[in-house]
């Protein structure tokens, strides 16, 4: 069935993309009273990287979504107005900085994409920009210029692993990745980055996402592919229920594969769509069992609901929930406050047919049938649960539907990180 | 306006109850394999108290409101029951294991009232039965049942504040009260008890509340009294976002105060209203900064809204924000978090219109005007926010509706406490 493989790569896999990232001191500058230090190094010896650009020899077509926050970065308006005709030929991102709530955001913005128009010699409607950092403090525009200016000597196929380093925030792993699929007789490379790793919430593509792909298919088709993709991978996943204001997921195809143009949704744009939706399922996974402070990656699985919205409304309650996060950390095979959880999903349920069961690498084992508590293995239970990938399987009596959210534990870690995030 | 005093006392300070707790061993019981050790105590030598009775020496009209997790305990459709005359005498209520989740629980709740009516030789539809503590455990009966046999001995004026102890699991503090008022030339006299201090959130009467009054006032005016004040207090409070299945907050009156007894929303009512929601307030504030884990008391108070349902939709998100919360535990007073609070409430605002301020007794900073950030004092912001009492003030420039709500840090006692609470 699915005709896609996953390769080693990252956003400069597929044909016609180059990328790199480097060290600008953003976040030094944002966090200077006075910006920019004069000889803020460009390579990561002193720093982390903060600057990247992903760049295509020509023009893609291109589409992306955003945040459903009401309060957003300037840098999704200026984007937005950009992906009006469908096109567009580099990324420019920071991090260290979100650039949102600053009262010249929009200035700041514009100016990203015209730094990269005129480095890339572009036309700076072409530009997708985005930010992520430190909320509410203005964006140092001199860093980014002297950053720009060495990242277009330096772009390359080799480079996607650094842009990916320099979108990461509170990150502790890159996110990349790359898969091939034939279409059309012909190989189609797709490709991407993302970051996460804290505000993070079920709702539109959660955190910065950059995709590539070489494949020819049109700026709506990638659209309904990133809607349809995201839709049960990104949308399915949380760390802390927290929806950031710079939530961007954008993508840019160069054509370059040859395959005929997908301009409706044929087979194969479905086969497209496979290969996004896989990659972006263990990009969700790569993102929760990163967040911020996790040690374990935890996956609901609702099974037997009666329809795909109950599945996936239970599957987001229980992931979401505070104290079952803690109960994972704690390796404590509670079944309370699963039930607690589904049951104030807003989910109708019929309550007296829950099964729920925690599986890991070590076992598996049924703490709760038929809405009541089971007496079980405590022991047993623990060894499952202190695993670093758990499963809670939820099982309801109602119908056939499925559907899987992507949560971590909460830990004393987050706590720390996020107690003091701007220092 | 206000004629209402508070004053000394608990769930007993109204004329004609009487109540005490004592440690019955439920806790004990649920977690050993064997149910009931033979000599367990009856006073907390050994253990905390966990079963209480409350009793008025005559019929009371009464009401209660219940959690809205579809998932509840049994003890919730036994007291909904006896209730529906609006007659009650006497509550039973456990700490220790909330009889939720369990094959047997609806048997288990009625063998608690049927234990309460032989003791205090009531009627078993006048009992009010209520039980928090581990979910999905088999409850005891058998220590219940010894130890309402100790507390019918023992039932007095004084023991109010050991029932308030019984009904405690992991709150730090008792919470009892009470407030006297005049209503028709006579004194009337409000009293109380609750418990916190996890799975709080907002949406009914969190956690378990018991309300005694000698006010004259029929059941139909007390449930109007108990929605009516619950809305700005209980319902205004979020400790992890988690709602319980046993939230319970009942109310008894007796009546013996001698007033004319309250049918309609008249003044009186008004007045007995306007006490009720003061205490409410103050338990509400006592249940957040008591809350699992908790360092300070956190309060949303939401100015210059357009409506109270915006007001109040956007102090919830922003009390609910676990970014925020850990925030708050770093003393980080971060701008960020709060509008992107805002952004996702799904309230419509006009984001360049909002302003941000944190105040406690330390004074009082400015850090958003207009939706953007501020530069501002980092060393005064601290030691405002080092204090165990901290306002954040949000200015809205789209009305004049406010709303508060009441929320805590977000801890690494939280998790400890949450990573394993069943041991």
């Amino acid at each position: 069935m699915n005709n896609y493989t996953f390769i080693d790569g990252s956003v400069t896999a597929p044909m016609g993309f180059t990328a790199n990232g480097v060290c600008a001191g953003v976040k030094a500058a944002t966090n200077a009273t006075q910006a920019v230090a004069a000889n803020e190094p460009l390579l990561p010896k002193s720093g982390k990287r903060d600057l990247a650009i992903i760049y295509c020899e020509r023009p893609c077509t291109a589409a992306a979504i955003f945040t459903k926050n009401a309060v957003k970065s300037d840098t999704i308006y200026v984007t937005q107005e950009h992906l009006q005709n469908g096109v567009a030929q580099a990324v420019i991102v920071n991090s260290g900085n979100a650039n949102a709530c600053n009262p010249d955001g929009m200035d700041k913005a514009n100016a990203m994409c015209r730094l990269a128009a005129e480095a890339l010699q572009l036309d700076e409607n072409n530009i997708i920009v985005a930010s992520t950092g430190v909320i509410g403090q203005a964006l140092p525009i001199e860093p980014i210029a002297k950053g720009v200016d060495a990242l277009k000597d330096i772009l390359s196929k080799d480079g996607g692993t650094n842009a990916a380093e320099a979108i990461m925030t509170t990150d502790t792993v890159k996110k990349e990745w790359a898969v091939q699929l034939t279409l059309d007789g012909k190989t189609v490379t797709i490709g991407g980055i993302a970051k996460g790793s804290g505000m993070i919430h079920i709702n539109m593509g959660t955190t910065l996402s950059f995709v590539t792909t070489d494949a020819a298919i049109s700026s709506e088709m990638l659209r309904a592919a990133l809607l349809e993709a995201a839709d049960v991978s990104y949308n399915m996943v949380s760390v802390d229920g927290d929806m950031s204001t710079n939530d961007t997921l954008a993508i840019m195809a160069s054509g370059m594969a040859g395959n005929t143009p997908i301009i409706t949704q044929n087979e194969d744009y479905k086969a497209f769509v496979a290969a996004l939706t896989a990659a972006f399922k263990n990009v969700a996974k790569k993102l929760a069992s990163d967040g911020e402070g996790a040690t374990k990656l935890v996956i609901a699985k609702v099974n037997g609901a009666k329809d795909n919205l109950t599945a996936k409304t239970i599957a987001k309650s229980v992931i979401c929930s505070s104290l079952v996060k803690a109960a994972m950390f704690g390796a404590d095979a509670n079944c309370g406050r699963i039930l607690c959880a589904i049951g104030y999903s807003g989910a109708e349920v019929n309550v007296k047919a829950i099964d729920v069961s925690y599986r890991s690498s070590k076992g598996e084992i049924m703490v709760c049938q038929n809405g009541c508590g089971l007496a079980f293995d405590e022991d047993k239970a623990k060894e499952i649960l202190l695993e670093k990938e758990i499963d809670i399987l939820i099982t309801l009596g109602d119908g056939n539907a499925y559907a899987e959210a992507y949560g971590c534990d909460l830990t004393y870690d987050y706590v720390k990180i996020n107690g003091d995030y701007r220092t």
